[in-house]
């Protein structure tokens, strides 16, 4: 694709399988450009420059301190494994890096308060890899979700989403996301992620009174959370219930469900959508019961929304637009990306500690 | 509809709204009659009657005890308010009237049990009113749940349904449902009889380990509950969560969703379908992501079960089999029934309590 003049140019930093995805989408984005590609040894990057058909003015490192000493890189995409996220998230914003970290953020809210306040101080933009932010059926579901708009279902009173993923044999025990020393949240930070993002998108960010764990949590050995249930509570100005339902365990799932006063959403790809180039949700707006309660007066409508990049290079291109404005223009940051990031992880160590608690409410 | 010559004959306590309703489906059944119709005046079963087009044969009666000394009557279908339950029901099988009892059953399972063993001892039939198990999409549907069937989702791992609907003025203070000396469960009752009912039929009537109210629970003035979540909780031989969703609050809907091992299903009308002559639910089986995710190996499969009569006169007609089998062979009830009612009686007793003692887990 043709770029644009003032193009962003990105680092990969760590070759995770999701940096395949990321790099073919920096490929999509009009105003990126993959730059500089490090992994822990040259050999590493290579191979995945091989892989992946990167051309050859994409540089290549054995170590990620000299992608950070390449003066051409403007930003970084960080798949590393997520107890090493505050290290290099921190040293890359330190050398005025803009940083695009994937979920989960951080271990804990503390750590990952070191790397917004790293974020802030050197001026660049933040913002964590939730694709599905992303996607026009996003802001069109947002639309219904809107009390101004005129065709809206009104106060949100329940939220249920799943994000669930039959893993492969061997997956439970030994991959980077349910080992305890690198990926020590499990589910709870790679699956619940989506599933409390979603809830705080619904309800507009405001964060929930209380976090209840459901008493159903599930264990490798080392201890890391398979599979986990909780609600989150919110009862001011509006009393809503979210329920969420995150496992390794079960087949792939990723359903988010919203009940208001006038109507409902129902999407059940709302991670991934099932295709690239076009996604659907339904809604239900003013249901009643035909007379004697035999049928109903109306059936869902679906929505399809065409989008011509998927979400990942949408994402791309959006963060690039940001980074473009302060390189070139002087603007600040966007704080809002920082803040859903951290509003996020303050609902993850909520429910974390509810857990310790044996399944108590947590207040936040 | 031409009725066979060993029909069934129905009489129906009490002319509440969902009366008419049944009324309608005792006539589409083929081995079933109406034929008496008894309120608390006479004027108000001639009100019925003329309302509903019954015709002149049907006997027309203004105390329930006159109906209960009918001889012609083999059958009460009684939808009176819950506090009511265990004095007719009682009274009807002592006048060995077999039981077609609207939900919930009782008000609890101390009063549910007086009602079975006057059923039992007199050696008629008992059934309650969930019309969704007789419609054949639940059939469809519970062939996925076989682990025999080869189309099987496998081993079920989570349940989410919600009851919910939209009332409409005045409903909240003054209907019926909601009055705590008629229906004291309200929402526990009315909707989540739905609810806990579909969790148990997923997990083939295997009953929870515990049970646990959640925190969002709203009552109207006089104490009774308005909305109410729930979880329930099953750890043999597989661990299983459900959770449910019930309000009289929000914009109606009955989802049902199920995530097994394999695969996962979904409905969005499990207890009133949206049309009278066909449902459907759809299902998704060994979902994959494609290479570098993204995107999806299958989308959701739609399965349209087309039904000759609605769920309701197939639940007329399914009760009115097992009676005559017991009226004209000998036969004995059917003890599948009263089962089922009891279970799903016990749940709302272990929310109802869960509640009492601030959300903390029941154990059963």
């Amino acid at each position: 694709m043709a770029k644009q003049p003032e193009t962003v140019r990105f680092a990969i930093m760590g070759c995770a399988d999701i940096a395949r995805k990321v790099a073919r989408a920096i490929a999509l984005a009009p105003n990126a450009t993959l730059s500089a590609v490090a992994s822990r040894s040259l050999q590493k990057a290579q191979t995945f420059a091989a892989q992946n058909s990167l051309p050859d003015t994409v540089s290549l490192y054995g170590s990620y301190h000299e992608l950070l000493d390449d003066p051409t890189v403007d930003a970084v995409y960080l798949p590393l494994p997520t107890s090493l996220h505050v290290q290099w998230a921190v040293a890359a914003a330190a050398r005025r890096k803009h940083v695009l970290l994937e979920k989960p953020a951080a271990l804990n809210t503390a750590e990952l308060d070191r790397i917004l306040e790293a974020c802030e101080s050197n001026g660049v933009q933040f913002m964590d890899g939730s694709m599905w932010l992303h996607h026009p059926r996003t802001s069109h579901m947002h639309q219904l979700l809107s009390l101004s708009h005129s065709g809206s279902i009104g106060n949100v009173q329940f939220i249920h989403s799943t994000s669930t993923m039959q893993t492969k044999p061997g997956f439970l025990e030994s991959n980077i996301r349910v080992k305890a020393e690198l990926d020590g949240l499990g589910a709870l930070g790679d699956l619940a992620w989506y599933c409390i993002g979603a809830s705080l998108w619904a309800k507009g960010y405001q964060l929930p009174a209380s976090v209840t764990a459901l008493p159903d949590v599930t264990r490798n050995a080392a201890g890391v959370i398979l599979s986990i249930t909780a609600s989150l509570h919110w009862h001011q100005p509006n009393q809503t219930e979210a329920t969420i339902h995150c496992s390794f365990l079960s087949h792939t799932s990723m359903d988010l469900a919203i009940s208001a006063s006038n109507g409902s959403l129902h999407v059940r790809d709302f991670i991934i959508p099932y295709r690239e180039d076009i996604a659907s949700f339904d809604f239900t707006f003013g249901a009643k019961f035909v007379d004697l309660h035999i049928g109903w007066n109306v059936k869902p409508e679906q929505v399809n929304v065409p989008n011509l990049l998927p979400q990942e290079a949408l994402m791309v291109q959006h963060f690039a637009t940001l980074v473009a404005a302060i390189r070139d223009c002087g603007s600040s940051p966007d704080n809002k990306w920082p803040e859903i990031t951290r509003k996020t992880q303050l609902v993850v160590d909520a429910v974390n500690k509810s857990l310790d608690l044996g399944c108590k409410p947590v207040f936040l």
